[in-house]
């Protein structure tokens, strides 16, 4: 009997998740890797640092060479390789090098071809329009940007924000541009995004309630509804969507990205889809669901690698979780915001707590303000959100276990929580939170 | 029908929030609150921080003023008195004040008066033997450490462990006399405390297997089992034990704390006890437990307060929950350590996990090492344990929500985690722990 062979088409996180643990289940499978890119294991979620100069060395986008990869995991990893077409009736792949077009047979194949910027149209040359999305570009992009003084920056979510404080570190004038009537409306209900929106238009130019309807001169003019700017040059991050060109429409879910099941396969059996190209099922609205983020993509890949190695997990669904931050805040959500809830037909009660992070007679207490939702029919935790300076992360992932666990504001509340003064305050607000909504039934 | 009375004992937070919960749910209620000092709504675990003179104002070490109680409550606080004597049976406790003793007849009696510092024994005057305990003595203590130069420490639990910080702060030369090879041993297995310990050890005169047998010359000579040590002044944190000094023994659960039901109450049904006086079980070994910390008083308070309102919220028992620091990092624990379950025949497996707090390429990235212990035959949560600069605090409380909902392996390996670079790792080291163990079956 030969060899099984796997094919893992996508060379991020999820992409080399799978691989590294097919190759640890099964020792004598032949793992193949393609990534079109010259970098695997890539960290998109560290460009915006790297381009606010937090530090020099790209390399550090990337957590494994391809060599690493090879020699310790025994996973054959073939950079600048792209996939051109897939023919899931007769396990072919067909990849393109420098030298023409390969034809790979599979047993397996995994399809973690990640997530792409949502493109801006515009009907000239592009020269100053920036895409901030893959590191393989980050040094090219990075020297882009120096260039420029005046940047608009199309879009107020999570790389938007981001980007936004990055550019301000490096004495740039920056416009935030964004659609809705407040900053991170995907992440945050309206109450909890004001705050964060205020703070941050205390730095940036922020135009809220405009979007882009026209890019001009290459970046350096856009007309929104409501205004024209000129700038030197114009980042879009409008959001990211399933990179699936190459994939037949008919695998596609509700989100457009690729429907799984639960151990992350298609509809073909033996093609699986992980990390950012996608789909699962939303623990709560029990709807299609994608979250495009590192810690899904890694257990998405471990749930695809460890299958095709013959051990089961189930990937139990998504309840989505986000963390950003801006300058001194993290800002952090989880499971569905209210305005969510409500579009889903479930009656929600909620409250805020305004808290500090430290005891009153600790010096350096900062700001945090939690909200928390539950559903009042059975008084499940729902959804949670926090901005603040310190411990919001330990904080949203509690919040995230117990709506994964389907726990009450009973179970929240009683909690037995660690007390600290130098780092919390003895009523916790999150325990806070939880009494708020416990004590009203 | 004339008023039912609620008699408190005690005005620390579990006295006070009893309080504040019998008054919001019954309005007419008549509620004594009985506190032998002069202050209320005390913290204790703020003391090491003003010894260290992070804060100057000793007021800041009482959330609320006796005043601000009775006037936004309607609590009727009487400081400076003092219980002299229990009648159960009778309904009836003696009080003594300055004008002498009082007889108050009580409907409901809460017992709150907390836990006192265990005392070394000694022979002779004890000018310079010191217990740091009650807010109320704050001045005076700090007084007396300041005019002390080389202090021994007798006791390397949580309060010796932030005592020696403290006075390091202050340019005193410490001897930290510990009788266990290893500092906080009942927070820590000795894998994780080594590492405490080592810490520890390169600040202070660290002394460990050493025993106090014999203080002499009001606290300046401290006889060991090992050697003699000649400073100006002891301090001793060897521990607290519950303050049942008045109570009827036959209260008194296998803790020597008082045994309470799932409302607080005591063998007498209208008695309740809460706080650092009060025993309740816990979750892991069914047995009694004994939890003398802040956000465990609060909840008791808040669960006898509802009771005696007429609201009943059971207090689900306690897994042990506890938070120290130590210079630059956190030292946290929930649930049973090895040692512990061993000792209660649950089999375990474990694993530790060293990683930094942020990504590896964003800067100011500390260490963090996480425990993960689980039950092995049912893949159970059983404890966790975390050395850290950053984000211990959210995370220590994720795991025992975790242990509480009997949440497994896979539920905790499972959870959508959040990450952002600046203050976490895609693969949260408490994810790579559970994995660690989950990938063992």
């Amino acid at each position: 009997m030969s060899k099984e062979t796997l094919l893992i088409i996508g060379g991020g996180d999820a992409g080399m998740t799978t691989a590294s643990w097919a190759r640890r289940r099964k020792p004598d499978m032949n793992i193949i890797v393609f990534e079109k890119t010259h970098m695997i294991s890539h960290a998109p979620c560290g460009l915006p640092y790297y381009i606010e100069g937090l530090f020099d060395n790209e390399n550090l986008l990337s957590a494994y060479t391809p060599e690493e990869f090879e020699k310790e995991r025994n996973v054959n990893v073939k950079t600048n390789h792209e996939v051109v077409e897939f023919d899931f009736n007769n396990r072919i792949v067909y990849v393109k090098n420098k030298n023409g077009i390969d034809k790979y047979e599979y047993d397996y194949l995994t399809l973690a071809m990640g997530a792409k910027p949502k493109k801006v149209r515009h009907y000239d040359e592009d020269s100053n329009i920036i895409y901030v999305h893959h590191p393989a570009n980050a040094v090219e992009v990075k020297k882009r940007i120096a260039g420029l003084n005046n940047i608009a920056i199309l879009g107020g979510g999570i790389l938007g924000v981001e980007l936004a404080e990055a550019l301000l570190k490096n004495g740039k004038n920056v416009f935030l541009i964004h659609k809705n009537n407040y900053l991170l409306d995907k992440m945050l209900d309206e109450d909890m995004a004001s705050f964060i929106t205020k703070y941050v238009s205390n730095y940036v130019k922020l135009r809220l309630n405009e979007e882009a309807l026209e890019i001009k001169n290459g970046g350096k003019i856009i007309i929104t509804n409501n205004n024209k700017y000129e700038v030197d040059g114009t980042i879009v991050a409008i959001g990211v969507e399933p990179n699936t060109d190459l994939v037949d429409k008919r695998l596609l879910g509700e989100t457009r990205a690729i429907k799984t099941d639960e151990y992350m396969r298609t509809k073909y059996k033996d093609v699986y889809a992980v990390g950012d190209i996608a789909e699962s099922i939303n623990i709560l609205t029990k709807k299609p669901d994608w979250q495009p983020f590192a810690p899904v993509a890694g257990k998405m890949g471990f749930t695809a690698g460890n299958h095709i190695g013959g051990v089961n997990y189930k990937f139990p669904g998504l309840v989505g979780t986000a963390i950003t931050k801006y300058k001194d805040y993290f800002i952090a959500k989880t499971g569905l915001t209210e305005k969510e809830a409500k579009k889903n037909g479930i009656k929600t009660i909620s409250t805020i707590i305004k808290s500090t992070t430290r005891a009153r007679y600790y010096p350096g207490g900062k700001d945090i303000i939690v909200k928390l939702i539950a559903e009042e029919n059975t008084q499940k935790i729902i959804g949670g959100q926090i901005i603040g300076s310190e411990e919001v992360l330990g904080r949203i992932d509690m919040i995230a276990l117990a709506i994964m666990k389907s726990n009450t504001l009973y179970d929240l509340f009683y909690l037995e929580h660690a007390y600290v003064p130098a780092i919390s305050r003895s009523w916790d607000p999150v325990i806070l939170a939880a009494r708020s909504l416990l004590t009203k039934f």
